[in-house]
């Protein structure tokens, strides 16, 4: 049996999605649900490795077991097995033949910040603080420069294994957003290289506090410098939002 | 010196406000950083005690103190010396005669609830959630039947030490709303009983349920019997939101 699952999740407590031997996973804690449910420790696959301390609202995972469980059953048992800072919030029956990676079409992430001279104790490890008022008009000036099909390669973190030549991608969202005190960057785009959605938070929020002009944007962008774009933001502001299956629903 | 400290925290991990002996508690940590910063430990007041995992948004606490500094650097320097699930949102010299508690005139309590099939990993500890639907507007109805002068001993806990005939309080706001997902009880009252909150919000929340009609709530404040109430909600859902010094801000 193959089954979707969706998971939301706070991921402070979590050093990301992928198993690693001798630390708390997503993936590894949801493996223990499923063998206290099904008795058998299936075989997970998710939509994409996360960062340590990064949240989900939609990740997609794939389940593959030798068990037969109605959905609804399954995603109330698991619920019940898991810890409560993650929830499984849908689960449908899937074809043999789906993979939450390679069939993903998009991504939608969201990097959360607030702005507030004071740090908001219910925000911690959830938001990013901006002690100072930023211009997020410029921010989202800037933003718009990213839209469309470009060699990312100026937002891709060192360390990444994909060549310079492959790292072009297309964005059909992003943009800043500030409701109240929060400022959120929404990113939406057929694929993310390593680091990219906190390297384009780091970069906009230098344009948003002045030290850089908006039009800067395009020239790192057009640069493939690395080193030109700003600094990683912290990964507790990182959102995975939504994981598109169709390339419509994410305007491609 | 003193100073009229107002207090954010997230109440997860302390045992309430007040200090006992070998657990965390609000105050006492609030009172570590003020030897941090002071080099005396000076004498800390609180507006009131609150439940272990009760949360606080404008808690308000007097500090006297031997050491003069200027509020706003106070301010700055309690934030860096104390733990991220605790703030410091206000800071302002008061006058020598101020009392959090004897000149307080009115509270104002919020219940957060919200009603979700699925529980949702961000707001774990912070709302109770309502796996089923529930009637938000029998609950309001009922809950505008508690406003005005009442003795409130049908909502006041076993333990609480104030005898019956003084427990005449009264509410100048008692409602129940609903945004989206999450449902609110907001209170707001001259004096507020052992538990009274809790015991209201679990009352209310049998009247949403349809277990009792909401004009029940009248024959239960009536009755003075604090067996004929409901349960008393768990803590992690309540707020201690406001402290008013000025009678008419809260209405009275």
């Amino acid at each position: 049996m193959r089954y979707r699952l969706t998971l939301c999740w706070q991921g402070t407590a979590y050093c990301g999605w992928q198993v690693q031997p001798g630390v708390a996973t997503v993936c590894g804690t949801v493996q223990d649900a499923v063998e206290a449910v099904l008795r058998e420790r299936g075989s997970l696959t998710g939509c994409s490795r996360t960062d340590s301390g990064v949240h989900a609202l939609g990740f997609v995972a794939a389940l593959r077991c030798g068990c037969r469980m109605e959905p609804a059953a399954l995603q109330r048992a698991l619920n019940a097995n898991l810890p409560r800072d993650i929830a499984v919030i849908g689960c449908e029956e899937a074809p043999e033949e789906f993979h939450p990676r390679y069939d993903a079409a998009a991504k939608r992430y969201r990097y959360r910040m607030y702005q507030s001279a004071v740090r908001d104790p219910f925000r911690e490890g959830l938001a990013l603080q901006l002690p100072r008022p930023v211009n997020t008009a410029a921010m989202n000036e800037a933003a718009g420069m990213l839209l469309g099909t470009h060699n990312f390669s100026a937002f891709c973190a060192a360390g990444g294994k994909i060549p310079p030549e492959e790292r072009v991608r297309t964005l059909t969202e992003c943009r800043v957003t500030q409701t109240g005190d929060e400022i959120h960057l929404t990113v939406t785009g057929d694929g993310f290289l390593y680091h990219m959605v906190r390297i384009l938070a780091g970069t906009l929020l230098e344009i948003g506090q002045g030290r850089r002009p908006a039009a800067a944007m395009r020239e790192i962008l057009a640069g493939g410098d690395r080193s030109r774009a700003g600094r990683t933001a912290p990964a507790c502001g990182l959102y995975l939002e939504r994981v598109f299956y169709e390339k419509k629903e994410a305007g491609l």
